[in-house]
């Protein structure tokens, strides 16, 4: 491999690489770092090219393309969703992304982001309570434990120091499982048979389930004064969890409005209905949290520039941690403007190894 | 990597492969064969969910995203282009790309583009020249001789029998390396001095060149009755070949209306001038060359549905030639809502296998 010019090499980081990377540099200062990463690039918001999400609609789902650009460096991420595909033993929602050189356009990084996403999608929650939840907040209901929830509680956890758990899935093998996963963590985890026992005392809320249908996870009476809620599982069109009276009474946060409105809880409402954004809470250009009565509500759906932040920091840890693969993705004819001739000499290197001539 | 089960794994065609892919099909059939297939999903055009790629432009160049689907496979492509990018030794276009399936979401193939494309183009302009040019076209101009010329030699040779090239580029380097990598190939080449002396006689007239500005490689006079062009070079906004009279004079011919306005050779005219989808004149919907004097106009920009036609193709010969590898980009864990459980497996063989313990 070392024959290859750099020029050619895109670095690939593997779902093995991938898991290796996290677990090396540790899951708590990966969801912390990556939660500081985040925070950079949500501070410098305006200095991005923001587009909604490109996506293509099937019956089964969804494909999207996230790109976004800050002038030096462009990314997207490739994702679906395809909330059946559990039952052929597939994860609903699967994810890839490239990291380029605006200046030459150039790949400098394709990574998995199935795992990256769960884990950029746990921080950017984690980041977002920590300007809206209360700053005592130690408990939080989880509704829905499928594969987000661990990282959601691992996030909270390390960056918001949140260890009291209280479990819900209409399945309760999955509560069983989030539990057993998250054994030996310093968490106090309690399984509830409901979600009104889940959320209650809870200082936060945090909705993930996977159901591709307007569902009502929370209804309005379940939520008590003070509490933040994060709304993660509702973030396509058709797909919510939260009645709308429970949006009438929160003051609520969102990453890029534009795409919130069509994707998030808040395509229940009038597409006038305020909606902060995230990134001037934490520019101070706008409140977040003003009283602790309030209910806040972060409306999550996942942003371009999320995807971003984590691209550029896993790619941050390729030299330290060397969990990546070298990718012949780029041709590299030795001269530029002589792509042909490439396939020439690809062609008399073939002929002069093989015994027979391969092209006819 | 056998123990690795497939649905976590895309097969990944490199550089390296897709040379040896190529090869070993043969550059005539391949080119042949991709342009039937270019031809079948111009032919069921409207089944296709149709948008203008997304770009994002910087001062050194673009990089876009094409996405396209046919409702039951989906396909994008990343492309750049960076005129400079020649002088550092790298390609001014690169590209790669992916067909998933629409049902499940998942990735089938990951490859480059950046010599597909080059092979896709030409193939799109032989097929558009088949039903543009005189049947008894033999000779061709082409004008800018850089990485796409041959690739456009081999094509019309392929496909339409043409054999006699007339060369121009303003540096004759370009034009040498043309012509020397041509060679064997009954080919008949004139090297000319001049754009004029070029297109003197041509049947058909290809323009190639890269430079990203208002150029006029054509004027008016230069063009003869009967002739068809091939614009090749001018494919994005600000970036254009052609005198506008030529365009008055041609009956224009383009991919996706929408695309080609902003980004062809018509977007020196206003928007509601007149142009023929090429698919129509295939489907028989349209008029193609009514006369032998007519002059016909592919202004060729390059559409997503020709990227999906070359993926679906090569795809089809991955089976039979063997070149490709595995590529581990999709997460796959036991249970697909266990994803976390899927890390946690992960650190426990690392800790298995390592004498020291990794995590902290």
């Amino acid at each position: 491999m070392n024959t290859i010019p750099d020029i050619n090499i895109v670095p690939f980081i593997s779902v093995d690489n991938m898991m290796k990377l996290v677990l090396k540099v540790g899951i708590d200062t990966f969801l912390r770092e990556l939660a500081g990463v985040i925070e950079e690039d949500f501070l410098r918001w305006e200095t991005f090219d923001k587009t909604p999400r490109i996506a293509s609609h099937s019956e089964e789902g969804v494909i999207e393309l996230m790109p976004t650009s800050d002038g030096k460096l462009y990314g997207f991420k490739y994702v679906n969703g395809h909330p059946k595909n559990t039952r052929q033993g597939r994860q609903t929602v699967t994810a890839f992304g490239v990291l380029s050189d605006v200046g030459n356009g150039y790949p400098m990084l394709l990574s998995e982001m199935t795992i990256l996403t769960a884990l950029r999608t746990a921080a950017t929650s984690a980041v977002a309570a920590k300007y809206l939840a209360r700053t005592d907040a130690k408990s939080m209901a989880i509704i829905g434990n499928g594969a987000q929830s661990e990282f959601q509680a691992r996030a909270f956890k390390a960056i918001l120091g949140v260890d009291q758990l209280r479990l819900y899935d209409i399945d309760p093998a999955a509560s069983l499982k989030c539990q057993r996963n998250l054994e030996g963590q310093g968490f106090s985890i309690l399984i509830c048979k409901s979600a009104e026992e889940a959320v209650e005392g809870a200082d936060i809320i945090t909705t993930v389930t996977a159901d591709k249908q307007y569902a009502t996870i929370l209804t309005d009476n379940m939520v008590g004064p003070g509490t933040h809620i994060n709304a993660v599982g509702g973030d396509c069109p058709g797909k919510t969890e939260l009645h709308r009276d429970i949006l009438l009474r929160s003051d609520i946060f969102v990453e890029y409005p534009m795409q919130t409105r069509i994707e998030g809880e808040v395509q229940q409402l009038p597409s006038d209905h305020p909606v902060t954004e995230l990134w001037q809470v934490m520019s101070g250009l706008a409140d977040g949290r003003k009283t602790d009565r309030q209910i806040t509500l972060f409306d999550s759906v996942g942003f371009a520039i999320e995807d971003f932040s984590a691209l550029r920091y896993v790619r941050s840890k390729l030299a330290a941690t060397g969990f990546y693969e070298r990718l012949d993705l780029l041709a590299d004819p030795d001269e530029p403007r002589d792509l042909y001739g490439m396939l020439l000499r690809c062609e008399a290197s073939m002929l002069s190894t093989s015994p027979q001539k391969i092209v006819s």
